[in-house]
């Protein structure tokens, strides 16, 4: 291995160092160039969606990814742990989270776009370079296995969050063992994908050894909206679905029903439920229109409540029938459970029947599972008459823990390494 | 079934019937406003780049998607016939050649948005309503197998091109049955995944029962640039690859390499290979920076040839290494050979062994592939330094046809309904 010495021989070296600096200044002008956010302690950290292809603050009170305003694009990636090691998982932790705050600057990890030594492997994979920052937002969640598995060897076993529960089995599920659970997740969310899969393929290049991807997904068209002015996207029923989302400008609502407020490591964390969510398309497709409303409780043209005439109205839910998907996903419905959605359509190719393995994944924060998503599933597995063309074959649970203060602070520092923060 | 009279008293038809008429309007704007693109006989049909969203002419001398400025998202679907029928067929092809009209200039199939009656299911699945065109274009080929297969009952064993060969077998190649071949194929491209994977849904569905689909790919990232001045996108290795791609607007480069020219039903189509590319992402991601650039051939950073200081720099073959990628598909080491490329990255998601199921989806048109891919293959497959990070395990082989020159024209009608065209 020769040192990096400006005197280098090698031409190649020569035009990447080069290029490294050119990588930097990329990165602080995207910088410079997005929209000034400002990330308060007060959970207003999101007030103005970010420019597409801006940056969005990775530091803060809350994790980037949740109130911002939601983005084109997700790669979604659960990993198992590989090591026994304390010392070793936390140096991940922190690894991981230098990185993350230089892509969401749209900068390479690493010193500089390739690192110095031309014998050793690039520290960035490259893809990305060139790429705007692309609002790109990286949050990371602990599931309920790290603390079975690695609890005593990790010392954490008493640091489980009482509300980090497994999901109970609900009516209907057809769960993939390859599909579900997870010790840790990463969610990234960017307005170009390549940006988004380029994050989380370096973060599991950098946890080699120590994690593995357990499995992963590919969103491609965001079916919430976090921001009450722009239209609900359709998901892949062709309906808008999740209307009366939590406002990620909504700090009021923010901190009832996503903010945990709990003293301990998880105050002003969230708790994120995923769901994959397979549609049965072709079946779909040969449905009435009459039907299809019927299911949803909207009309399929401007999504608008039975009986009513605009999207946004308030929906009158006796109006609808008794299984109706919105009558029975509504809090009044629910004892008030709210949850903030950031869902993503999917469409993986054809399964071996030549049909489109297609549908929802769905993403939910919450400050309570046990209040928010777990009833509200209850009653729609129990009675959604959408049941009949959905079928859910993924799922985990996450404790998603609070932002990354400065860069002097890590993810998962409160849970690790000191017991109050 | 009800009619479709005006004063039914179905609230929900009321509204959609409104939708329908919005629905037209929106398409008529959005083609309005699109960049006006004029498409003429002589190959030069996409001299400017349309805007992001706007509409891409979908009549033409040739068949929008090839030489179009590309797009960034990609649904690719290859098709089986199930119907021995020929007027069945034929009809089929009228009617996807309706809808892929209606399609590209941003409107819904069939009716209006969702038809007329509330009993039936909605002519068109909804989820791209109130989107952009988004330059979507659908590109239609014809298979091996469909002269194989439906040769005599179609009445089409003779009017197999002499140029739609079967690929041969390549040393490394380690094709999935299930991801390769397929009587028919469409390609769908547009800046917008759900308008691509909506086009691609809809022409399924209106197919049922005639054609299925046999496998499918979505694209993420547009991997080559049919426009000069464009840089050129990176693969997943972190390469720009492809540098010296046919450019759309370089009409005597079209018409040398990529448009047919001898008489018949093909004048004016091309020939599509397409090839699933899988990338060993975790081995490549190990390797030095050195070894990646030996095995391309140009720099990293700024994607120059070897020892030249720009990407686009004419390369000097000599200086790489003899396996070195860019030297062996240059067209200076296959005779000419030259081929107009339009591939994306794809990712998805994760193997058994917690690898990600990453790489490039290769898609190349050229006049003859005897001439074009075939002999570059061989080159390559046989000394390519990057065969031992990749994997070829789709393959499949499509003439398309030309474009469809007007509204009583439809997809393949120079093969089923005249000698001479």
């Amino acid at each position: 291995m020769t040192e990096n010495t400006p005197d280098s021989p090698t031409p190649s070296r020569r035009s990447l160092l080069a290029v490294g600096g050119a990588g930097l200044a990329l990165g602080a002008a995207a910088a410079g160039g997005a929209v000034a956010l400002t990330r308060s302690g007060d959970g207003s950290d999101m007030a103005p969606a970010a420019e597409s292809g801006g940056a969005v603050p990775f530091h803060g009170a809350h994790q980037a990814g949740i109130a911002t305003a939601v983005q084109d694009r997700l790669h979604f990636a659960a990993f198992d742990v590989k090591t026994d090691d304390r010392d070793e998982f936390v140096q991940l932790l922190k690894d991981w989270t230098k990185a993350a705050a230089l892509m969401a600057e749209g900068r390479p990890v690493g010193d500089g776009a390739y690192g110095g030594l031309a014998e050793a492997p690039p520290d960035d994979t490259g893809e990305a370079l060139g790429l705007k920052p692309s609002r790109l937002t990286l949050t990371i969640g602990f599931g309920p296995s790290l603390f079975e598995k690695y609890g005593k060897k990790f010392g954490i076993a008493d640091r489980r969050p009482a509300a980090l529960v497994e999901l109970p089995k609900f009516p209907g599920d057809n769960l993939e063992r390859t599909r579900s659970g997870g010790d840790l997740c990463v969610q990234a969310c960017a307005d170009d994908p390549q940006v988004a899969v380029h994050a989380i393929r370096n973060l599991a290049r950098i946890g080699f050894g120590k994690v593995a991807i357990r499995w992963s997904q590919l969103g491609f068209g965001k079916t919430s909206s976090t921001t009450p002015d722009a239209q609900t996207p359709r998901n892949l029923m062709g309906f808008k679905d999740g209307t009366r989302n939590v406002a990620g400008t909504d700090t009021a609502a923010l901190d009832r029903h996503v903010w945990v407020s709990d003293a301990g490591w998880m105050k002003g964390g969230s708790y994120l439920v995923a769901r994959r969510i397979r549609m049965n398309i072709e079946t779909w497709d040969r449905t009435s229109l009459q039907e299809q409303e019927d299911v949803f409780g909207r009309d399929k043209g401007e999504g608008a409540p039975v009986g009513k005439a605009k999207e946004r109205d308030e929906p009158f839910l006796k109006a609808m029938k008794p299984t109706a998907h919105v009558r029975l996903a509504h809090p009044d419905s629910n004892h008030g459970a709210t949850i903030l959605r950031r869902g993503y359509s999917f469409t993986d190719g054809t399964d071996g029947l030549g049909r489109l393995d297609a549908g929802l994944f769905f993403l939910a924060y919450q400050k309570d599972v046990r209040k928010g998503f777990i009833p509200v599933q209850r009653a729609l597995s129990a009675h959604d008459a959408l049941n009949e063309y959905i079928q859910h074959v993924g799922s985990a649970v996450f404790a998603v823990p609070p932002g990354v203060r400065d860069a002097n602070d890590w993810w998962g520092r409160g849970l690790f390494a000191a017991k109050d923060v």
